[in-house]
């Protein structure tokens, strides 16, 4: 009797200074998943290997015919659509890699308790759908307003609040066109998968993952900042729990490498033999384009660059595919890489810490042993 | 120089008393995934929901075209057969349901430390391929032989052992007819994903997922007992580390659930409000059909039986729905289910331990929160 959120939901917290990974860290790290880092090697990521990312449950939707999106609030004429009304408008098809704001969160010191990314939650897909912009214009929103306010059907509590999972985008990203926003109902070609979206969902090019609302549900135009527990709560970047924050917006920039050889199945750690390794991966930054990768195979002692494959077919959203080669020596190396935008952002080596683990991109390195065959059994 | 695999794989282990989840876990928690537990909703899994363990890498196929299936050792003719070969053989489709033989291996006191799974390492899928006996009649199997050794693309170390993945089956299990074991080349219906085995698997109907070998090459007819790393050190169940063991084969029963309400983010704790709940989930069994489950809301003291749906158009090999109604209470819950079979193998409540984590089916209970609207600010 009595039961009340509090009871359900402990406050956000750090992991002490030796503390592994808890249960209920492990339940999210088992729901949810990476790509796996081989996949970086397909230039849009196949269905089940795209990072995915779900705050309470994934909507049961056995008929997206029976789907609605309502696009209200301060507008001239509010929109109710289906599914075949949003597929009579002009479609768009983008490709836009999608990376966590928490990535990287379980490499932090100290370590913030929430879903335990190593450094995997990234993906690229083809999204296509109607321009945001485009039934806005259709709604005719009021041009004065502040936020456009996002509504998901995926429902559920957090820090002992029960919401629908809402973000909101400032008007004039909403309508922009650098990027320009998707109401999307396919990936890479086929109707969303259930983790995605089904059957609708928010795709914003450049921002991390939190913008992109799944099972989109309303679209409400306010006059008023959008105050929701994800936007002024969460997703913030803080250092001390009472400060109001900085929103987390666009994607820092990153580089990944496929790893090297083959792997231990325990440890990960990456078998080479000696000779010329061909080291390969993708960059991205959704800040400004990719300008240059860099990789060490010591651990960050010394750098040289890699060749940065041409943009395909001017996807600007992307991650960009790099390449080097790395002659190995018997040993153990660390390689890493790191990317810079043409802005002058430039992956860090050093973590920047913050207690939501939040837009954290410092380098990462890998551990590679080259053994020469006559030392293996 | 000189580095040997005893210095990139530590021995089996088992986590201390009050050992968390370790780094090594944790990376692969966040490379293979689970099925998140409300897609039991979906009688098929669609892409991307079903459970996937990679050994080592997932191979890089960028070309099906060219991939070879050879089928050799004591046979007659051998083959060496490509993709369109294969899909000139009659194709046979079959529902079934694949569950890790390390499923719910994170519950156990003490934890193997190995891919620490929870419960979620299960799916059910559409295969679609040739009968495995079909390819050995026409290679003219020696009906004296003793083993049909699998060999995958996936290379990598376990345990001090460089390997390629591979298991083996008796003679007459590899062309027997219940089940009948597929060489598989699609996956609902569209051809594998790249992580379920792109361009090609086994599918061996009713056993556990170590036996369903992915990206297979070749089919080798042995008159010996196969002693490969995967037969004859890993998926053996063990109490002492010296113990022959007893292998791993087929399925024991587990019936899991649909998580009732909605989840509180961190803890994965449910909520529902008071009055009828329905429950529903799916129950499996490679042994023998599932004969019964039971639903528990008190942890296990008392016992209701659930209604079994009927089996759908004959699926022997896939999992079975079932549904109850309960009548919550405001409170704590904990609601499980439990699975019997036709052969009278019941899901125990306690863990039956063993060093691999291998083949355990203990029942498992969801906590569950009934907040009267009142109670909720």
């Amino acid at each position: 009797m009595g039961q009340r959120p509090g009871d359900l939901s402990a406050p956000a917290r750090l992991a002490g200074p030796d503390e592994g990974i808890g249960a209920d860290e492990l339940a999210l790290a088992t729901r949810n998943h990476g790509l796996p880092l081989e996949a970086l090697r397909h230039d849009v990521t196949p269905p089940g290997l795209h990072y995915v990312l779900t705050h309470y449950d994934i909507p049961y939707v056995p008929d997206a015919g029976a789907w609605r999106l309502t696009v209200d609030g301060h507008v001239r004429t509010p929109l109710d659509l289906s599914l075949a009304d949003l597929l009579s408008f002009p479609q768009v098809t983008t490709r836009v890699t999608l990376e966590c704001a928490g990535n990287g969160r379980a490499l932090l010191t100290p370590r913030p308790v929430s879903q335990p990314w190593l450094v995997e939650a990234v993906g690229t897909a083809d999204w296509t759908g109607v321009p945001l912009r485009r039934l806005l214009a259709e709604a005719g929103a009021d041009p004065a307003a502040v936020d456009v306010v996002f509504t998901g059907a995926d429902h559920g509590v957090e820090r002992g609040v029960e919401q629908d999972y809402q973000r909101a985008l400032p008007l004039s990203v909403a309508t922009g066109d650098d990027p320009q926003v998707l109401v999307a109902t396919a990936m890479n070609g086929a109707p969303l998968p259930p983790q995605h979206g089904r059957p609708l969902r928010l795709i914003v090019p450049g921002w991390y993952g939190m913008a992109q609302v799944k099972w989109l549900r309303s679209v409400t135009v306010g006059d008023v900042p959008f105050t929701g527990f994800q936007q002024s709560v969460a997703y913030r970047i803080r250092r001390t729990p009472d400060e109001e924050g900085e929103p987390v917006t666009r994607i820092a920039p990153r580089a990944l490498l496929v790893p090297p050889g083959f792997p231990d199945f325990m440890s990960r750690t990456r078998v080479v033999r000696p000779g010329p390794v061909r080291l390969s991966g993708r960059a991205w930054s959704g800040q400004a384009p990719v300008s240059s990768v860099e990789v060490s195979t010591d651990g960050g002692a010394h750098w040289e660059p890699a060749v940065l494959d041409p943009v395909v077919d001017g996807h600007r959203w992307a991650w960009r595919a790099w390449h080097h080669t790395w002659t190995a020596t018997p040993g153990e190396h660390a390689v890493g890489t790191r990317a810079s935008d043409a802005d002058g952002h430039v992956q860090p080596l050093d973590q920047h810490w913050n207690r939501g683990g939040l837009a954290n991109n410092a380098v990462c390195f890998v551990r590679v042993v080259c053994v020469a065959d006559a030392c293996w059994p």
